[in-house]
């Protein structure tokens, strides 16, 4: 089969020939790819920025958000069967310890993580495990909703974690207009009464969100942490919802917080750097944000399904991935890019 | 009556006559001081460090811990009557926010704080509010319990912010074993089934700690991360409460967490400082915390009047004030240190 | 001024003239009706059902669901001005014990019920108290709003509860598309994805719900237990919020529910009955479901304020309050009755 | 091997030689049982309680209540190995269902029941599953806490449920101080501050569970309400957990709850009978209680190596199954009775 394997950092993958995978366990599932979603952080790991906490072997082969459909699986493989439409969790867990009983998939001590620390779906097959394939509506196209196995997956989690402190009246700052960005602000209309205010850079970005309804959407520039305050009664906002995490946002999400506020840091790249007397004297919170859970995953398959989620994404055949990897990084792509074998 | 005031920035306080606090309002209850405890905030305040929070004009009368008897009240108040025994919540809170009609009274947005904004108790009379004085039983000493006003209060409201992540099995690292970490351990104890980990940099602190129970004692020595990683099986712990927040304490404390683990931040002076991927990588939070609400005052004195949780106090007239403060400076001060008036 | 009184059970209460009443404490507001809604819980006072539980002396004036305009207020209220919109929470509370310190406004151990226990306003003035007027946008018009104090206010904490059960893909079924349904119906659609279907015997009533976009209604025919059951695999629904409790809605509703499914019950009258074997094996829940809180009516205001419910009133002039009386006995009211004063 | 075996329904079980059971799926897990709680639910069973629940074909084993040593492992299990000591999860779940992803093992659905709907533990060698069961430490023998695997694992599950509404100054009545009781006041004791009140009908019962500190113990001679009003300042328990559910208790319960709240229920035999308008007029909550998850029994397995739950048990050898069932029968077994086979 055709896959996307990077063989050396600092250099472009190569789309070349390899051995499907096989089945050797029995939770193991083997999924047909119709389509694995091109995501920043496979430039990451592309320019060596991964080594260390993949600890991966190269070659292998990229891709970790992924859809398509059931092509073959192991003996005690019983939630899906041959032909499944399936999107797939991007982590392979034991189900056995603590964190995977307590539905804490992304914390299981035993995971596996394909397209970071294993061969993943930029490719003809994916294998994965019974516990990681969600089943979908057969007339779901994989290639529509494969940028939801982990970009979306990660918006829906912060945001149903902010969810509970969002009652009416309150306002929730979505810092970043970008792929994760537009989740984030579809699923806080579905979940929460909040008013929601949107921040980007990008005039063209806030633009393209107006379709989804956010109450305000303010250009950084700079006066934006004092629009905020504006639009909060000076107070600031309940919840900050960090897409970003770098080049300052993280620094303005903090100074947007509502007294007892919290931060949901979802983008990286830059640091958290708070006097401790700031964080007590008005008692706000910094909640972390990992990828969601298998039953996260079944929820915002739910709302995509009921329309309440829709997703802008670009095609490219699986032979261009070196194109579609060129066009994220100049800034050409607009929404996510998704690579769609032949 | 006698008053310890504050004339200069950097210069010690007065112990002087001033005129009693008179009612002028409904709701007003003024309290016969029995005990007004002397916290490491009385020396910020001296230094100068709160001059812009608290806005306050000089001179004016130090004391935010404090305890006595009721001595007269307003035409409104129906809580209290006369000559009740009472313990008073740091706060003077309107009762009509948001906030306050959510219980959160620590984020009142009409608040006083008697001995940081107006004045404080440590004099024969002090002036608060019905919203702030909680009954006791009258076989208690306000000067034995006038310390939890604060101090306590503050551990408490941790602990118990904490407590929801504490099922069996989990452990609780305490870091500072002073008067706020001593109350933290008894109140951990109480609430708790967790495993309880105290670090402090003098032993004998440790030592002194052994009498409520802690699982683990360890110095920081400079090993003890490591410590904390061996006693969690390399994994760290669930909640680290950290009663130190300066000096490295912060940072130590983050190294200390699991996955998925919280860092409740009560000390200050210090400076938080995380890279946002390692927030997002392992999911975890910060937790900021403020003194608690009525509800945790009069808790904490229900398990203060059962027993569970004890304070140790050095008294001294409060004709002494400026000993106890250069006591508590120079390091010399076991335990709480209370000025009582004659 | 007029008041609607009533002098004797089991007749018809009285439109006559009474002293307005007067400024008494600090707290006290004195509110210029604009609007008083008409409950069914007025029926029941005036057929004597609640002679015990109010204990209150004829003659009095009936009347909890109020809105209008300060007219005049004690020497400590802050809250509002007089000339402010208000509409008025249905209980006086202390803001003492510590139900009220929680925010549990409904559990205040010194209350009084304005309507029920003492004078209400079905008259041209009502006593309250500050901690009873949420203070409105000026342009909204009492006797519009009026109905959410109380009967609006009781459907959004019923909701509010249900909500944290209800994630993408869950179901929740509203028995009773009467005045509370319709505000609970919509309440559903802010705060939650859930699927909503909704059960009434009256076909015209279903229809009337179909512009809040309910999932799905159901006629109760006897085949609406199936029905549900059909819509849900089988399985029944995480939450059923029981607005009727009588008359066979009550048993249904258990019926309804999927294994640790909870029933919210608001509507009153009949009686639960239900094996402990049948709460254990399922592990269900019943939610006894009260007026909402002071802050639930400030949020209920906004969803209000921002057009995510709307009501059906009627309008009657204060002298005619035994036409509304009349026409709600007999089923020819639609919508919420409300009473204007001149 | 020797099984406990049912084949007519009102008639004794046999001990006989039967068939062992063999693996045939890659996570099945046969455990050499070394003890077989003996429950009041095996004789309901033998009664003919269960016949329709259930769904078995006659005869089948006995024995839901089961711990051991690992003897044999299909190929897919990783989580124990041969000769590991181990308490059994009484259900065998499936592990990929919305509930088992959630954690919420109890309702997973595609479960089996060993001991209820297949072959259970009363034998030598009892077959269940990887998932079911939690590794223990190997100085801890399996008869001693065996009666740990559903009594106590349903005990503990309410208790944790409970925990979150009690905090210092709430009151928590246990009803019943039989077997699951006494865990249940262990488990309260560890996890809560709340003073616990206990009830029972018998004082040798309420003498034995003195050993556990609870506050007041209160026999059930017909004063026991009011009793528990008295101890409550008139206004009842935050928290009635109760262990019997039939013969009035299921209605002394309702009539000991505060304002707000909750009556769990665990015991069962009896009805819930309560007016919707007493549900609502004091928002009380009825919470079913099934037995606890995977993690709930981990965790009750750290209390009871950290000592801070003890069983009582009275031990009998497997082929003495009906002495032992005798004895419970008619009420000569103190304690939990527990089969060993030779």
């Amino acid at each position: 089969m055709k896959a996307v394997r990077l063989h050396h950092y600092q250099e472009q993958p190569r789309v070349e020939e390899v051995a499907e995978p096989r089945i050797t366990g029995p939770h193991d599932v083997i999924v047909k790819i119709g389509g694995a979603g091109l995501c920043r952080t496979d430039l990451h790991i592309i320019e060596g920025q991964w080594v260390e906490k993949s600890g991966v072997t190269l070659p292998y082969t990229l891709g970790h958000e992924n859809a398509g459909w059931v092509h073959e699986m192991g003996s005690a493989v019983s939630n899906v069967a041959v032909g499944d439409t399936v999107i797939v969790h991007p982590l392979i867990t034991c189900g056995l310890c603590h964190a995977c009983r307590a539905g804490d998939d992304m914390h299981c001590i035993n995971s596996a993580f394909p397209g970071i620390s294993v061969d993943g779906g930029m490719a003809n097959f994916l294998k994965t495990s019974a516990r990681s394939v969600v089943k979908l509506n057969p007339s779901l196209e994989p290639k529509d909703i494969a940028a939801l196995a982990d970009a979306g997956l990660t918006a829906y989690h912060a945001v149903k974690k902010a969810a509970s402190l969002l009652y009416p009246g309150t306002k929730a700052v979505v810092i970043g207009a970008g792929g994760l960005g537009h989740i984030g602000i579809q699923c806080l209309k579905a979940l929460t009464p909040a008013e929601i205010i949107v921040i980007d850079r990008s005039q063209a970005a806030l633009d393209l969100t107006k379709q989804w309804g956010p109450d305000h959407t303010i250009l950084a520039d700079g006066k934006h942490v004092a629009k905020v305050k504006e639009l909060t009664d000076g107070q600031g906002a309940e919840a900050v919802i960090d897409f970003v995490g770098e080049a300052g946002a993280e620094h303005d999400a903090v100074s947007m917080l509502r007294r007892a506020g919290s931060h949901y840091i979802i983008g990286y790249g830059g640091k958290l750097n708070v006097p401790t007397i700031d964080i007590i004297s008005s008692e706000i919170n910094f909640i972390g944000n990992l990828v969601g859970n298998y039953n996260d995953l079944e929820e915002l398959m739910t709302l995509t399904a009921q329309g309440k989620v829709t997703l802008h994404t670009a095609m490219y055949p699986l032979d261009a991935a070196n194109d579609a990897i060129h066009d994220l990084d100049s800034g050409k792509l607009r929404g996510r890019g998704i690579l769609v074998p032949a």
